[in-house]
């Protein structure tokens, strides 16, 4: 298994933690030594490990918390680092996510996560297909 | 000067060239060969090096490019590559931006940037003293 399929790999185990609710295998996920950050959808930046797992116990215990699955998951390596996009399907909602990882201890861990909503809903028939046109947007 | 404070002059340049609307200057900022992706507010990723700076182009040459600037940056200097996390101010919004360099040809050049709206706004006071609370949000 190449570098590639390990992050991938590494990113389905964030989201399988997700969707079981369970902060145990959450918290693996997580860099033990390097600096960690989160975004979660229409919040500002949480930094560092204590505020971060803080926020996904919060959620994987709370009653919000909701059914999600990952899908189109591509990652980019560069050396000891690794960015990964995917979409991630919440009922009714398509959001986008920014996944970072680094290789600890041999392992690839979550150093970054920043998920947020997109304008065009799950509803759309293939919005990939679509030309983007952000500069029609009204932020960027 | 240090990788961090290099790593975050890198980061104002790339909002230098977006709040002085340059599109030469803002594709000096993206990394040459590492792969480029890109998530402008609200939309999927664009992905490669032609798709994000034809989104830039058409940003920074359009009618609703708006005036930009840039806070609280904080940088995460994993080896080759950094992580970002910045507040973008724009009349009225604030969002929230990841933005990932990686170390080329010994300059730290842009690969990935993600900016998504706050649901709380730039009109709340020191909302980054607020005890986040994600557990309650409707998504995560």
């Amino acid at each position: 298994m190449g570098d590639e399929e390990r992050v991938l790999a590494a990113n389905a185990a964030f989201y399988d933690a997700f969707a079981a609710k369970d902060p145990a295998a959450m918290t693996a996920v997580w860099a033990r030594r390097a600096p960690l950050a989160c975004i979660h959808p229409g919040w500002h930046a949480l930094r560092g490990r204590e505020a971060v797992l803080a926020s996904w116990r919060a959620i994987l215990t709370g009653p919000a918390a909701p059914p999600i699955t990952c899908a189109d998951a591509a990652a980019h390596v560069l050396g000891d680092v690794a960015v990964v996009i995917c979409i991630e399907r919440i009922p009714a909602v398509e959001l986008v996510a920014t996944n970072v990882f680094v290789r600890e201890d041999g392992e690839w861990r979550m150093v970054h996560h920043h998920a947020s909503g997109m304008a065009r809903g799950a509803g759309d028939p293939e919005p990939e297909d679509e030309d983007p046109d952000p500069g029609s947007g009204l932020l960027h």
